[in-house]
This record gives structure tokens, C-alpha cells and sequence, in this order.
């Protein structure tokens, strides 16, 4: 029988309606609410967090990769319970800091605390505890009998159960009256051992234009110290320049060395900057193109690389290399 | 027969390749390729941008709706020709500027140029066209045989011609086989007489939050002279408190009479803080709930209270109070 680890850390599916508020539930009391709820495999349980996810940030990032690869050494599969709100960050984040994992690696919530009689944690768990015993090696995360690559999810639901899609690659398994059903050619094969490298640069900051945003933003965050810039872009790519020049901004931030990605503010398909002049004056003054990468990978993976690297050229090769299926280079 | 003004702003569909790159297309040049494509009206073409949406900016906002409201001495319906870029902002900001329109007022644009033999230009005009004439006033934006508010649409694909979505209020209208079919009741009645208000104030930044981002940005902001702050939350509108301590930063912003939106950062639902402890605390510090609104409706909307309103208490009565469907009060 497969061995599974589930770390718990907070979110709503481990909180339970008490007087005070939510009342946050320990691992041990979760899996008293799933019971026998899924009998292929031997549960042991272990509370990492108990924290709303809006509080999970870089430092438990790295608590939590560390505790994942701590778990490779005797299971089979690992299940990393966490609230919706950011999600699909530290899945992103995981992907980067903890590569080529031997097992699988799922991270799964809830839109309803485990308690509720509606509640969609126990559907969630038992599609997270099937994809935990698949065998097929990666970073998830499965919800609402979906399982998509972790560095591809976004939350882009406030409460339907369908609160995550799988954005510009197709989920890699889906759960049906078949079982689990995985598509294995979409789940990238390991490039290499498993290791664990937690360093990161956290002075990334993630810009989201409007047609009235002042390109001093940019002269602002280079003087305070950032390192890196991710640019939500409009459409493929496109930044004012009449009156408002974010692209002369872009050559500041090249002379600061502080890289800059651009991305899309479309949820779907990729950015490219090569189609319309404005994004070609972009690309000369040496941004990063983020193709189609999501933002939550976008902002975490520059994390991890700027604390790797600094010359810029090294950045954008970092940048466009897949580490786990986050980018599709065209 | 209807007179309907097609207004052309530039954008992908009023260009054509050429040995530079896109050239511009004027509004004659557009109307001699749709050529008798729309036999339903009498059209009357004027160009008064070409410009790339990307640099679509508030000033160019305010000479749209001016020429908007002029139009509606004479005519049954307008069309505005936009890229697709930034056409939620300034469809958004229409709807505001321009309040109770007497006619269809309908944004248009396309993702392949108007003479690519692949185009959706002809389509996408057609659609507006008939919306044009179909006599239910308001302003709208019609896209891949979508009908749907010009405060609700999303730019959501960079190339997929499903490019918009009509986020949180099903499309007003949908065209097939049967023609323009309009649900009348989607559509938010008139609350007076047709209005062109364009003052606005630009100070306004949108901030999409992540992880990691430093709340020292709300003192920058403030610092710098910003009037206003969307912020893009986590989830149902939660935001880091351990550590990053943004609830202490909207206290901040409060007290220095800076008004701020709490938004989501999911593409699809409500915001609602009042669910968790995180939310309510941002509640306490005064932020004004964004509810269902889109992010575009929300930076554009901020823009156009702040020109009319400072007291914190009527800046949040006017955020709340639909003006053309954009919010829905819960």
C-alpha cells in the first residue's frame, strides 16, 4: 500500500466555524473528517502552517518546500493542504525550488471548510490522495477533479468550486467514472536529480498597467531597491509610449540591471511583444519576454533566479528555460 | 433606414500591412473593405485617432466621449472602432464620461487586420452594426458575436478572436442563426438625461498584490501625490498582515484621505472581505468594498469619482452605486 504524507497548513479548508470565527482545524482532526474517506493508501498527517494563505509568504515558501523534501525520504506521495488565496504561488514557487521531485507532489484546498456539509475538501482530497499515488513524478494541483501542473494553476474564481484553471496547457489529469486519468506526455519528465534550493531574491515587484499608469512607477522601484520587475502588459504585450513612455523607463531599468519581464494581462495564451512597434521598442531595450508564462510563475521564478543570477543575459536564458513546464518557448 | 457614426480610433483592425510594418487605415479605407457588408443602416465614417490602443490613454478618453456625445445629434447608433488593447478601459470609461447615452454606443476592434483574408473585422462590424441600430441605448462593446456592457468586458485572450469576456453579467446579446438576440432586462436602464462628464483624475494606481510585495509601496504611493488606490487582492480580497503588514498600511492610506478599492485578483466573482479575519480588518481601516466589479471598471470608475468627490464617506457611496451595471451591490 502506497505511503502519502499530507502537511497541513491553514486555509480554509483546515477551519471549522467557531464563535470566535473560523477555528483552525489540525491535521489530525482533518483526516477524523475524511476517515476512511480514501482506503488506497496509508495517510500520515502532519501540521506545518496553520495560516490563511493571504499570510503565506516567501519565508513559508521555503518552510514548505524543505518540509516536502524532507517527506521524499519514505513516501510515496506528498499532499500540501493550503488555502485557495494564493495557491497557486506557492505551487509555482515549489516547482522552482524543489526540482525533479521523485514523487508526486499535490497541492490541494477548499472553497468550503471541511466541515461544511457542502464542502468540496473531501472531493479535493481524494482527487489530490489519487494523484499522490499515480506515481507521476511533479508539482500539482488538484481541485474540483481537475489535476494541472502546479507552476500553471490560477485561482480565478472568489468562490465557485471550479476555482482553478489551468492556464495555457491543458490539466494533466482528470478525474471521471474512469478514475484518474492522467496525460503523461503533459507533465514534464525530470531534468535531472532532486534538489532542493530554497534562495530567493523577493524584491520583485508586479506591475499591472493601466492606460493612465505614470511610468515613474519605474523610477520609484529602482530607486527603492527592487531587482526585478514583472510587467502586466496589455494584450500581447503592448505599454504606452505617447506622453506616458514606459519604453525610454525600460531602457532606465537596463542601465539599473534590474530585469524586466513582460507579460500579459489576458489570463490566456501568450504575450508577444514581436508584433506591434510598441512592443518591438520594448524588446530592444532588453525586457525579458514571459510568453506564457502565468504571473504567479512569472513573479516567483524571477524570485528564484535573481538569487542565481545577476548578468542579464544569464537572467533572460534562466528566464526562458523551463524548468517545469511553466513556459513554452515559441 | 438608420444613420449610424462609425467613429475609428486606429488599433489592429484599421491597419494593413505594408513594407514599414502596419500602416494605418483610414475610416474610408475601413468602410470601402466591409464595402455594402452591412445593407442595414446608412453609415457615415470619421477618423479621429490612429493610434495603437496601447497609448489610448485619459486624454484621448475624454476627445472619444466628446465625440461620442456629438454624435448623438443626428444619429441612431455609433460605433467606435478601437484596438482591442485597452478597449475594456476605454469602454469602462465611457460608460462613465458618458452617462445615459440616447443610442447604442458600440465599442468594436478585431485581432487580425481588417484586410487579412482570415479577419474577424468584418464580423466583429457587423455585430456592432446591428447593435448600432438596434435601438437599446447604453454602451457596449461587441465582440465574437458577443454583446455585452462596455463596464464588463475584458480583454481575456491575446490572439484567440474569444478575445473578451463579460465578466460577473452574461453577455446583453448574442448573435446566431436567429439574428441579434438582446436581453432587454441585462441592460441597466437610463437614471436621467444623456451627460458628458469628462473630468477625471489620473492619480489613480492599480496595485495587483503577490506574496511577497513590500507594503512600503502604499507609503509610496502616497508620497508621490496618488489620489487613489485599487488594490487587486488575494482571493475574496485578502492580503498579507504577518510581517508585510498591509492592513496597517490602509490605515496609512485613510488618514491621508487616499481612498482605496479593494478588489480581487480572480478574474471571475465577487470580492467579499467580510469572509475572513484578513478582509474584516481591511474593512476597519475604511477600504471601499469593489465587490463584483472588473479591475478596468474599478481604476477607470476611481478616476472619474475623484474628479467630483474628496469625503471619503461620498467617495464610497458614489464607488457603490452602479452608474451603467458595472457593480453589483450585494
Amino acid at each position: 500500500m502506497k505511503k502519502i504524507l499530507m502537511l497541513t497548513t491553514g486555509g480554509t479548508i483546515a477551519s471549522v466555524p467557531s464563535e470566535e470565527g473560523l477555528r483552525p482545524l489540525g491535521s489530525e482532526e482533518i483526516l477524523a473528517h475524511i476517515g476512511g474517506a480514501y482506503a488506497g493508501c496509508e495517510l500520515t498527517a502532519r501540521e506545518i502552517l496553520t495560516l490563511d494563505s493571504s499570510n503565506i509568504q516567501p519565508e513559508e515558501w521555503k518552510l514548505i518546500a524543505a518540509e516536502i523534501y524532507a517527506g521524499f525520504d519514505g513516501y510515496d506521495g506528498i499532499v500540501v493542504t493550503h488555502g485557495t488565496d494564493t495557491m497557486a504561488y506557492t505551487a509555482s514557487m515549489t516547482s522552482f525550488m524543489l526540482q525533479n521531485p521523485p514523487v508526486p507532489v499535490v497541492f490541494t484546498g477548499s472553497q468550503l471548510p471541511i466541515s461544511h456539509p457542502l464542502t468540496d475538501a473531501v472531493s479535493n482530497l481524494r482527487s489530490a490522495f489519487a494523484m499522490a499515488c499515480s506515481g507521476a513524478a511533479g508539482v500539482f494541483i488538484a481541485f474540483d477533479r481537475k489535476i494541472m501542473l502546479g507552476c500553471r494553476g490560477v485561482k480565478v474564481r472568489t468562490v465557485g468550486f471550479d476555482a482553478f484553471e489551468s492556464v495555457n496547457l491543458p490539466p494533466v489529469g482528470v478525474i471521471s467514472s474512469r478514475g484518474l486519468e492522467l496525460r503523461h506526455s503533459l507533465i514534464p519528465a525530470p531534468h535531472g536529480s532532486p534538489t532542493l534550493d530554497t534562495d530567493i531574491d523577493t524584491r520583485v515587484f508586479l506591475l499591472k498597467l493601466t492606460p493612465g499608469t505614470d511610468p515613474e512607477i519605474i523610477d520609484l522601484l529602482i530607486e527603492r531597491g527592487y531587482h526585478g520587475i514583472v510587467i502586466e502588459a496589455f494584450g500581447s504585450g503592448g505599454m504606452q509610449f505617447v506622453r506616458r513612455d514606459f519604453t525610454e523607463k525600460l531602457g532606465r531599468a537596463a542601465d539599473a540591471g534590474v530585469p524586466v519581464v513582460l507579460c500579459s494581462q489576458c489570463l490566456y495564451e501568450a504575450s508577444d511583444p514581436t508584433i506591434y512597434q510598441v512592443g518591438m521598442r520594448a524588446l530592444e531595450k532588453g525586457v525579458i519576454q514571459g510568453l506564457d508564462v502565468t504571473s504567479e510563475a512569472a513573479v516567483t521564478k524571477l524570485m528564484w533566479i535573481l538569487a542565481r543570477a545577476s548578468d542579464p543575459a544569464e537572467v533572460r536564458r534562466m528566464f526562458t528555460t523551463p524548468i517545469a513546464g511553466e513556459i513554452n518557448p515559441q
